[in-house]
Formats: C-alpha cells, sequence, structure tokens
C-alpha cells in the first residue's frame, strides 16, 4: 500500500520523538508555563522577527482556529473566508458554534481576493447584518494554492483600510512558504494573527498561533482554557516545535514534502493526466476515470475531492516527512498501468 | 409624502387597537397564562385543522425564527435557506449567535428548491461537517414571491425523505396565502412548524408559531424564556391575534395590501417600466433610472433594494393595511412624471 | 377577586394608552429611528443629566439584561448578582446562554454588598478561573428591598477599584426611587449601565436601557438585532415612555403603588402579621399559616414565595398602577378573617 | 527540589512511551479511525463489561467535560456539581460558554449528596427557571475524597427517579478505584458516561469517554468536531490508553501513587500536622503555619490550596507516577525541620 491520504498519517519525525524522549522525565509546570514552551515562543518570535508578538500553543487545527476567532470578535461580527476555506467546511461549524457567522466568499482557486473581501464588507452595511471583520486565509490553501506575498501584502492594505483583521491559517504554513516567496516575518508583517502548523509537518500535534495584534492578546490564555485548549503537560507543545524550528528542519520537511509532490504531479502530467488545481505544494489534485480511481484505492491510500462529469473523479494526494521516494515511483507506476 | 417603504410603518388597524383597548383593564396571569392567548390559540389550531398543534406567541420575527431554530436543533446541526432568506441577510447572525450555521442556498427568485436542498444536504456527508437538519422558507419570500401548494408539497416530501424538518417564516403568510393556492391547513400540514406574521399585518406586533411535530415541541416555554422571547403582559397577543383571526380580517388585509401592490405595479408596467422580480404579493420590485430614483426619495418613502448596472436601481415598495388608493395614484403619478 | 399576584397582570395606565392611540395613524420608519423614540430618549437623557448617554428600547427585562451582559462582556468574563438576582434564578440561564457564568453571591435581603463583591473578585484570580466583569444588581430587589444612595455609591467606588462594571436592572426602579433617596441621576453617576422600567409600572411593555460607559456604546444596536431585541415598530416604545416620563407619572406611579403595598403592610402588621423581608416598596412578604394560605388563594391572587418551617408560608402581594385602595382594604379584611 | 505540585509534571509513563516510540512510523487513517483506538476501545469495554458502550478518545479534561455536557444538554437545561467541582471553578465557564448554566450545590467533602441533588431539582420547578438535567461528579474529588460504591448507586437511583444523566469526571478514576470499593464494571452501571483519565496517570495526555447510555450517543463525534477535539493523529490516544489498560497498568500506577501520598501523610499526621480533608488518594491536603509554607516553597513544589485563618494556609501535595520513595522521605524531612 502506498500512503497519499493526508500528512497525518504517521507519527512525529525523528528528531522531534527524540526530542520528547530526552525530557520526558523532567518536572515541569503545566498548562505550557514552562522553559520549552518560553523557548520555543522565543525561537518563534526570533524568526518572524516579532520580538513583542504572542505565541500560545495549540493541540490541533480547529481547536487554534475556533479559540481565536472566538476570542478576536464581538459578538455580532463576522468572519470572512473563501468558501472552500477549513472554517466553512470542514469543522463542523465550530466558528458558528461560538455564535459567529461565516461569511462564504467564492474564489475557483482556494484564494480570496481583495476584491471579494470589499465586497463583503460593502455589502454588509445595515445594522441588521453582521459586521465582517476577520478576513480567514488558509495558505497553503485547502486546494494547494498558495498566496504570494504580493497578495498577502495586498490582503493586509484592504484589511488596514477597512479595519478587518487577517487571520492566515498555517496548517500548512511550511509548504506554502517553501513553495512560494513568503518567510515567516511576512505572516508577522501583514497578519494579525495566524499559526504555524506542526501537526502536518513532522509533529506528533501542534499549532502554533502568533498573535501581532496588541490588541487582540488580552486574556487570550483565558479564551484558551474556557476552550478546553490549554494542554496539561503543555511542555510537549514547546519541545516538539522548538525541535522543528530551531535548525530549520521546519522548512527542510516541507520543502521535501513539496518536491516529492511536485515529482509526482510532473510525472503523471507526462502520461497526460489533467489536474483540477495548480497547486505547487504537497497536495495534488489529479482527474482520473472513475474505473481507474476503483483500482487505484486498492493500493493506495487517498482522498476523493470531487466527482466530476464524464464519468471522472478528481482525487488529492498528500506526501509527508514520512513519503519516500520509493512511495512516488510507485504511486507513478500504478497509475500508469491503470489509464 | 407617499409611504412605502414597508408593511409596519402605521401603528394597528382599528379592529386590533379597538380589542386592546376594550381589555386594558381586565387583570390576568402573564407571560401568555390567559384566557385571550388560549382563545386565539385555539382559533389558530381552528383554522389550521391541528388540534393539537402548540401555538406560541412573539413580538418579532427574529425572535421567533432565533428562538425555534435555537430549540429545534442539536448543536452540530444546521439550517438551510436560499440565499436572499431572511435568516441569511437580515438578522445579524441572531442563527449563528445560538451556535447554528445556516447554510446559504442559490435561490435566484427567493425560493428554495427541493435540489437545491437535496444536493446541500448530499454534500454534507462527512462527519468533519455540518448536518443539515432544518429547511427554512418564508413564504412571501423576501422579494415578494411565493410558494405554490405543490411547490410547499413537494419540499415536505423532500423534508420527509432526507430526515429533515421544514420551517416557515410567515412573516408575510397572510399576503402569500391571499396572493396564492395555499391556506392555514397547508402549513400545518406540510411543514413541522410555522409562523402567522402579525406585525406586517395589522397589528402592534406579534408573531404566531405553530409547532405540529410533537418532537419539536417539549419544554418549548422554557426555550422562549431563555430568549427573553416571553411577553410579561403575554395577553396582548393573544388580543391581538384573536381580533384579526377570528373573523377573517387576517386574511381580508392581505389580500387588499396585494391588490394595491399589484395595482400599482401593472399602473407602472403600462409606463413601460420594468421590475426585478415577479410578484404576485404586496411588496414589488421596479427598476428605475438612478435620477428618477433620487427625485422619487422627495415625495415617496421606501427602501432600495440594489444598485444595478447602467445606471438604474432597483426600489422597493410595499402596502399595508394603512396604505390607500390615494396613494397608489399619488405614487404612480409621482413616478410617470419622473420617467 | 383581589388581585395582588404582580404589577403586571393589567394592561397600560390610560395616560399611555391614549398616546398609543393618539399616535395610532402616523407613519414612520421603524425600529426605532423614529421622533418619538428620540424624544423619549431626550427626556431621559435630561432626567438623568447626562447628555451623552446612550438610550435603547426594548420589550422586555429578560431581553434587555441578556442582550446588555452579552454585549458588555467579552467571553471568559462573569457577571456576579446576589443569588436572589432575577438573573440567577429567573431568566433560565439566559445570560449562560450567552456563554456568560453568572456567579451567585450570599445576600440575605437580596442585595450585593461591597464585601462580597470584592470578596468574589479576590476569589477568581487563576486564568482557569472566569474574570469577574459586571456585577449585577436589581433595585428594588426581588424581595422589594433597595439599595440607598451610599450603598449605590459604594457598589461604584468597588466596581472602579476593582475594573468592573455596574449594571443595575431597574424594572423597578420608579418604586425604588420612590421609597429610599435615589433619582435619576444618581443611577446614572453610579452606573455603567442601568434600565428604566415600564412594564412593571404602567406601560404595556418596555424598559430603557441607559448607557453611560462611552466604551459599552459601540455596535449596540447590532448586538440587539442579533438578539431579536428591536422592535419593528419600535415607536411604540418611545411613545409609551415619553408618555410617562415627560410630567413626572412615571414618580406618581410608583409612589402610589408603594403606598398602597405600605397601607396593605401596616394593617397586616397591626394583626399581629410577620414579614419575612423588610420591604419598603410595592412588593410585601408577609408569612402566613399554610391553611390561611389555602383560604386566601380563593379570594385573592398572590404568588408563593417560600415554605417555611412550622406550617407557615411566605407569600407576595405586589400592587400596581392599577392597584385601588378598595383593593388593600379588601386584602386586609379578607386576611383578617383568616388568621 | 522535591515536586508535589501535581500529577502531571512529567512526561508518559515508560511503557506508554516505549508504545508510542514503537508505533511512530506506522500510517493510518487520522482522527481516532485507526486500528489502535479501536482496540482501546475494546479493552474498555472489556473492562468495563459494557458491550455496547461508546468510546471516545480526547487530549483533556475541560474538553471532554465541556463536549460532553454540551451534547448532552438541551439549551435551557442545566448541570449540577459540587461548588467545588472542576466545572464550577476551574475550567473558566468552559460550560457556560457552550450555554449551559452549572448549578453549585454545597458539598463541604467535594462530594454530592442525593438530597442536594435531590433539593436543586425541587427548587427548580418553574419554567423561567432552568432544567437541572445533568448531575456533575468527579471521583476522586478535587479535594482528595472518593465516592464509595453505595453513594454512586445512590446517585444513580436519584438519578434514575428524577430522571437526571449522572455524569463521572474521572480526570483521577484510577486513584478513586485503587483508594476505594468501586470498580470499572460500577461506573458503566451507574453512570451514563463517564471517563477515564490518563493525562494524570502515566499519559503524555488523554481521557476516555465512555457513553453507556444510547440515548447519548448519536453523532456524537459530529459535537466532537465542532469543539475541536478530535486529534488528527488520533491513534495517539488509542496506543496511550492500550498500553496502559490491556495488562493492569492503569490500576498499578494509581494504587502505588495513592501509596505514597498516604504515605506521606501518615509521616505528617505523626507529626502533629492536620488536614482539611480526610482524603485516601493520591492528593493531601496538610495545614500549615504560613510561615512553613513560605520555606518550604523553596524546596519543595506544591499548589496553595486556601488560606485559612490563624496564620495557617493548607497546601496541596499530589503524587504520580514519577513520583519516588525518596521524594516522599524528602517532603517529610524538609516539613519536620519547619514546623
Amino acid at each position: 500500500m502506498y500512503h497519499f491520504r493526508n500528512d497525518y498519517s504517521a507519527g512525529a519525525h525523528p528528531a522531534v520523538l527524540t526530542a520528547l524522549c530526552a525530557t520526558n522525565g523532567d518536572q515541569t509546570s503545566g498548562y505550557g508555563l514552562d522553559p520549552y514552551c518560553a523557548a520555543a515562543a522565543d525561537t518563534i518570535r526570533r524568526l518572524c522577527a516579532v520580538p513583542d508578538a504572542a505565541v500560545h500553543f495549540f493541540v490541533g487545527g480547529t481547536q487554534v482556529n475556533k479559540t481565536a476567532i472566538a476570542a478576536f470578535l464581538r459578538p455580532y461580527e463576522a468572519a470572512v473566508a473563501a468558501s472552500t476555506g477549513h472554517i466553512c467546511v470542514h469543522e463542523s461549524g465550530s466558528v458558528e458554534q461560538d455564535g459567529h457567522k461565516v461569511l462564504h466568499l467564492p474564489a475557483p482557486d482556494g484564494k480570496l481576493t481583495t476584491a471579494a473581501v470589499r465586497a463583503a464588507v460593502e455589502g454588509h452595511s445595515s445594522e441588521h447584518m453582521v459586521v465582517p471583520r476577520l478576513v480567514y486565509i488558509s495558505n497553503t490553501t485547502e486546494v494547494g494554492t498558495i498566496y504570494s506575498l504580493a497578495e498577502l501584502r495586498a490582503l493586509r492594505a484592504v484589511c488596514g483600510e477597512l479595519g478587518l483583521y487577517l487571520y492566515c491559517d498555517g496548517a500548512r504554513l511550511g509548504c506554502a512558504m517553501a513553495a512560494g516567496d513568503t518567510d515567516f516575518p511576512d505572516y508577522a508583517a501583514c497578519c494579525d494573527a495566524f499559526t504555524i502548523g506542526g501537526t502536518k509537518n513532522g509533529l506528533l500535534f501542534g499549532e502554533a498561533l502568533v498573535i501581532t495584534n496588541p490588541a487582540l492578546m488580552h486574556y487570550f490564555r483565558n479564551c484558551m482554557k474556557q476552550q478546553g485548549a490549554i494542554l496539561a503537560k503543555g511542555r510537549l507543545l514547546g519541545v516538539q516545535f522548538e525541535a522543528i524550528l530551531k535548525d530549520g528542519l521546519y522548512r527542510e520537511l516541507a520543502a521535501r514534502s513539496n518536491g516529492l509532490a511536485q515529482r509526482a504531479g510532473a510525472a503523471l502530467r507526462a502520461l497526460g493526466v489533467e489536474f483540477l488545481y495548480e497547486s505547487p505544494s504537497n497536495q495534488i489534485f489529479p482527474v482520473l476515470p472513475d474505473g481507474a480511481v476503483e483500482e487505484l484505492s486498492k493500493e493506495v491510500s487517498f482522498e476523493i475531492q470531487e466527482k466530476l462529469s464524464g464519468g471522472r473523479t478528481c482525487i488529492r494526494f498528500v506526501t509527508g516527512w514520512q513519503t519516500t521516494e520509493e512511495d512516488v515511483c510507485g504511486l507513478v507506476e500504478t497509475i500508469k498501468k491503470l489509464i
């Protein structure tokens, strides 16, 4: 079996696991108030070049999105997001559970445009409507595309002009950075808050939230606790993030994952396979005949992205830290036989 | 000034006001536990031919929608509605405030189709997504269109098949019934719950909620109280509804409002005015040149519906119990001079 | 039957009803954006001597408490209240529904003390606990007692010192003012927000919310709409409040209600009846033998307050604008025969 | 430094860590839909003798309490708990955040009585009040005490009689079982749902929720996802629980922790130290002079439980899987020198 279902199907990168084992016997304060979390937060502030940022560690992505948005918004305020955005589709209405509408904006390639954001704000001018206040983007997006630095800056500009917060869900931030022209300091400069995803890039679990807007920092840990989002043995997050961030492993792993996915993509393109989205990152979206998809599922694990017309199906392959070159070769060979 | 801004710009129909004055000195229990509410509920059950329905009285439309939907749904369940639906656009995210996502479905003429409902359910099959459970329709819709009996029954059928509740927001139910082929018993037969709007048809205020699905009746008054939706002097609602329902005044006023709006529409059509929506009810949506709209606003009160391309604007005229034939003539004459 | 069940068992005072009838045919903007609401708000600002206060009109008491507290607090913040407070006991958890804990503080006579407030704040110092932020008092309290001006000022001082908002639920504010040494400007000076209750003092319905703290004013109407708390024919609230406030009727009616209740209380005391609370306002709480209570209920309507030991029951008599001297005499005579 | 601050200050028991390392390279489905979670759930069902129970794995205790209570209750329903209960005090109002009031009942030794539960239900009979529906207990309690089997069964009986759910927070369930006469099947028989705490008994993190009442099982994973409570690499929970449950290690570690705490307690009692609570489990609550407490904090880590009168302070010592006999000796010797 070749595994391309997702980038969280294996455990932790060995370097991360080693760090966890090495510190297992230490006794520290709980709840993230320990030297390991302090060190990891410092590393993040250094990498992002924001000495005054607040850094918080979460176990998972839905948890951090939900907690941050609920903490940042007043009751009548709404988030806006691409209709493919994770908070729109795959978080079971967790933002709404905390009382906030999410406005779904059209975004064919999974990316919000400044025009769409502007139109949403202009279309909500009555006091009988929700007030858009937070722009949610994910980078990479849910369809593997990425925001360029210019696009990120343009969103920052429109957010500044319209009084909106810019929030970036970086569950796959490493892959976005490795595939494009953005780096940590760009997110810190453009976003009021953003996350650095660890779960999908080598950690057992972990998302780091970086808050750069001082107005959003107050009592944030109280909000976390209320959401059940403070890990008792919080240092596990600090240990893991420090292991992967301090020496650049985070970027390396992401680049490697991207490379393997792109190699598979190129090989499939050479075989005449078409793709639903133009993704430069670690998720690719080939379109195959339904019959081939069924056959393929016997030898490869993957997700169905979308049933298309004409007896075709778009599927998703994802690479991760554990993916090997052999996996990629095997995948391509398997498909070659089926089409 | 001719008043066509809305159907809640004046007070109560004289028959309603008289009933309120006649009973003003009575002393009764509060919170709707009085003989007047009991009588009005009985009248509604008789009109609807549902002897076992639960009937509750609310002050306003957002309040009843919010309370009912929050009471009916479990946390992860969602409502689906036409994207023009009142709960989607004009209730400040009140359904979301209580924790539930509202899925906005495309509906060019303001009406949900069975196909759209089915697609929404089929598109939410993962446990990481919300579970659509309640179909919200409004009749008349927000753009004046109405559901026919056949359409209502088709929605009922699809809801039955897919395990959904059908909820009809009848803020303008009288106009829908007067303009089409539906009557009270049809709503009782097709909907798990629906409202009979009084505010926009002759009452000072008041919406009656009729719940026909026994599974949705339990502890409903507790939910109302929690939402701040039980009126202390609750009998005011019973007195008013009984005044307008017992002898057919509710239907008469709605038919009269529809007739006046349609008369205005026909006259404007004769003048070559186009309309954005084909409405048979008491709201009409003419399209006028921007300049004419500005001039018109000096003599007529109305709402802007939508800015259109080509220097045109769609505006809305609404008639109510207080609208006179003179108002309609004056409106038409005023427009005639402007175009 | 003599009616002492509550102060909202009859309709509106004649002056209020007359004003409603006189303006019934007018056509105005909806949602409280009308000249009547503007005038009533101005009158309130004048009476309170706070030219910059925000004034909003609500239909009911639970609605205004719920809306204000949800608008004022951040998610992790809590209200503190006397354990007998209306939001603690009789609003079906409406504050909690919007996400906020209410800390119940002991208060034998229904009144919060500065010591209790201070202890609550000091006892919630950990970031794993809610953060007390709003002090809720009601005046008159639910057991008829009142806060003196000195007590109000002391609460203001401790709130200022501890960074708390002071909110006064004035559902029976008229009676509190008439029975004590406080007046409108005192509430404006001491509270961040307070309500002026109309429902229990001559209106069909209506509570005015006065917000004096500028930090709490932003987007408040959006919060109201989201809660379903903006009345479509909003002017009904303005018309009623103006009728009762502009010439002092509000105070007169309250003083009269207090007087009748106190007269009844004095007569009962003369008969040897004991009272559970020392109330100077329009609610009194006599303690009677269980048998007498049962007999009494055949001729007088009232509420049971609390079953006591020794075969005794505390009941509640409430007077309102509609109570007459004959009612009071009848009540006393009836009890006289039973004990 | 001797560490007695809490039972989650170190990492995982070696057996747990070994299991995590051994399975690190495996590739499985995410979100707990993997063979490891299936095996651990089976083990739990077997230990509890409930073949049809639903078993779900969570990362933390606040998360599981919040998710379960929000999933189980309708909006107007409330939980009841001892005033010392974790959900009352130390979860930042997380139950209230999801809309539910928690009624705090007096419980001097941290344990709810049937009488208190009954009184709470009887005191909430009006439809203007919340409806108590779920009884929350923790075993061991927050003050180290435990419920006996007889007490557990009595609570079950009163819950059955009054239509309440019984929920047991078993964050320290192992210690409760090891110190008393209850075992897994007793919780399955008496509770509608309960948790088996792993975080405080040898796991890196993890709480298993066992739902025995079929009415509470539906769509539970949707509720989990909405709360951000499904771990992406969910198998980490299955692997850990299986490691600690399959061969009885869970019970062994708890018994060992209890034993060390009790040994410390006995030694301190022999020195004349008094205790605020009579705890037979792994938390003990000695009372020391303030000066001694301050000195002690230089050599021992612990929590302050409560400032007492007379210059005394109650502090808390907690033992865990990592505590050694040397730690206990060191602790006792240190205190001996100070008093």
